[in-house]
């Protein structure tokens, strides 16, 4: 039995409501992370990954480490690009900004194309970008939590794939996975990232990437070693090919409660970011909200911080019928936003 | 309800066996990292690490980060030591060769002092050491898993304190924080690092780590910024600030779950490397035990790996009455010693 009974519920962009079948598996015995159980688990984990994120390519690589989302950063700017190697990073929020300080953190030089707020950069910008210098990596951020921006990786691509062939798409799917449409092969992406604790569905500590054959060779052909230790792909591809093959190996212990919650995962549908009225704040309507049992976000995205708020509406908020999450929200926000009014 | 009935008892150098409670906890509903029943809990484990490291000194800076143990050594090696400055990493075994690497791969210069197996480098060696030339760091690990060395802290620290007095003092107290005493303020120690998954009796995904004032200015004093942004303290240091003080903060999003069950803390005594009579290897005995119903781990140091086998004595498995998990695991080592021997 999990302890889910009367808790506000949480409707933000992540961490997200729980399934109890998620949480039940949380909890489960003490396990050794090279036993042949977890060592089962662990394998099927990255095999499912494949279908997750829609990839049958034997190239593509799944990997899955103990950490924040953040962490996939750290994992694509020390192991994909080098220093003094350019990186363009397609600035839609709050994101950008800090995954362009990553990428700097180990060398790279960061342009950024940035957009007006709630707006993203157009392909024409993107083309031109491309024509102009060598980038070895372009990123992009699918659904900036903070501005509600989804980007359309597709056509994304296929400029880069046109105009700077060897350019390694990467895209920040830490809120897009499970939620929206991702065809890693079909629309021949290098990198997606993600963690465990948006649509996916679990709790937070797990980054999880898919790197194409492409990307794989990027790293195996550095001139320079990675330059993270914890995030090196040296370090990590062994472990997760003998994971993947059933065979228990160690660089540092798994997060093993987190996996058997990922094994449990559910998908569904993203966030929104909801702009309230001009004469009203985050704090007129998010303690009402609360009052009512309901977990909103405020604004992320500094200069637009108090001008909205954020609805995440994934998991089982979304996709278990015997919940109606979702309508007590859209209940809950007509009611305040009327009463705020008077 | 945990679903614990029924399974082979964990005794390996961790993870270990889990309480109750922490899996109880672990199955708590989802709630938001920066909502006030989160931040109050991330709050109090901060407070509360400062009595489990022994450090009332105001300096002193406990940080929590969603990734396994060995991530800290990527917040020392980034953080502590910048690039062509020397460390001087005392090696009683596996552990001493995989922290020079994370060492060297941020550009420290590494020298080891290298023990026999199963022994530790001298004071006079070290003392030697610090002499002959300027290292910023010096590292120990407290109880090396792959040998079962347990290094004598207080003793290095007054060496290195008379010595060479700002030469910052790491441990590695993966496998002893909460099992071995470790006097934080008492033995003047610098850095001590650990993870949830040994003595304190959690999942693995929390890297832990304390820092003194003398360590906090080091990383504040870089002439260089921080080689790592996942590890970075200049991003994590405001989070952690805030959170001790009640104000939620965002960099990267906390392992909420687990740190539920870090609440929930136990303190047990480590762990034993058992050497194996002459003809036999630990392939010879582990399924046996495994079939009595308990997992050990094998060897790990690859020098000896054919030799011995690891045996963790932690957690609920020691502190529980209840529990009969050692005397069952000291049965089963007797009988199958017996039965191999035939």
């Amino acid at each position: 039995m999990s302890t889910q009974a009367q808790h506000p519920t949480v409707l933000i962009p992540g961490p997200i409501e729980f399934d109890d079948a998620v949480l039940q598996s949380m909890s489960t015995y003490g396990e050794s992370h090279v036993g042949p159980a977890f060592v089962k688990i662990f394998g099927e984990t990255l095999t499912m990954l494949r279908q997750l994120f829609q990839t049958k390519a034997a190239a593509s690589q799944p990997f899955v480490l103990a950490g924040s989302g953040t962490l996939g950063w750290d994992f694509v700017a020390s192991n994909l690009i080098e220093r003094g190697e350019n990186a363009l990073v397609l600035h839609t929020g709050y994101f950008g900004d800090s995954l362009s300080a990553c990428l700097q953190t180990y060398g790279a030089n960061a342009t950024q194309i940035k957009a007006p707020i709630g707006d993203r950069p157009s392909l024409e910008e993107i083309s031109k970008a491309l024509q102009e210098k060598e980038y070895k990596v372009l990123t992009v951020t699918h659904v900036d939590t903070s501005t509600g921006v989804l980007s359309d990786i597709k056509a994304i691509t296929e400029v880069v794939r046109k105009v700077s062939p060897n350019t390694l798409v990467v895209v920040d799917g830490v809120c897009s996975v499970g939620c929206e449409e991702i065809a890693f092969d079909e629309w021949d992406l290098d990198v997606v990232l993600t963690a465990g604790q948006k649509a996916i569905g679990c709790p937070p500590g797990l980054s999880i990437l898919m790197l194409s054959g492409r990307a794989m060779d990027r790293a195996k052909n550095r001139t320079t070693p990675p330059a993270s230790y914890y995030a090196s792909i040296q370090n990590w591809l062994p472990i997760m090919q003998n994971y993947e093959a059933g065979k228990p190996s160690y660089f540092a212990t798994p997060a093993t409660q987190l996996q058997l919650a990922t094994k449990e995962e559910n998908q569904a549908n993203a966030m929104t970011a909801i702009r309230l009225p001009e004469s009203l704040t985050p704090p007129d309507v998010l303690p009402k909200l609360f009052q009512k049992g309901l977990v909103f976000a405020g604004g992320l995205h500094k200069e637009i911080a108090s001008k909205y708020i954020r609805f995440g509406h994934m998991g089982v908020s979304v996709t278990d019928p015997k919940r109606d999450d979702i309508d007590k929200a859209i209940a809950a926000l007509k009611e305040v936003f009327a009463e705020v009014k008077k």
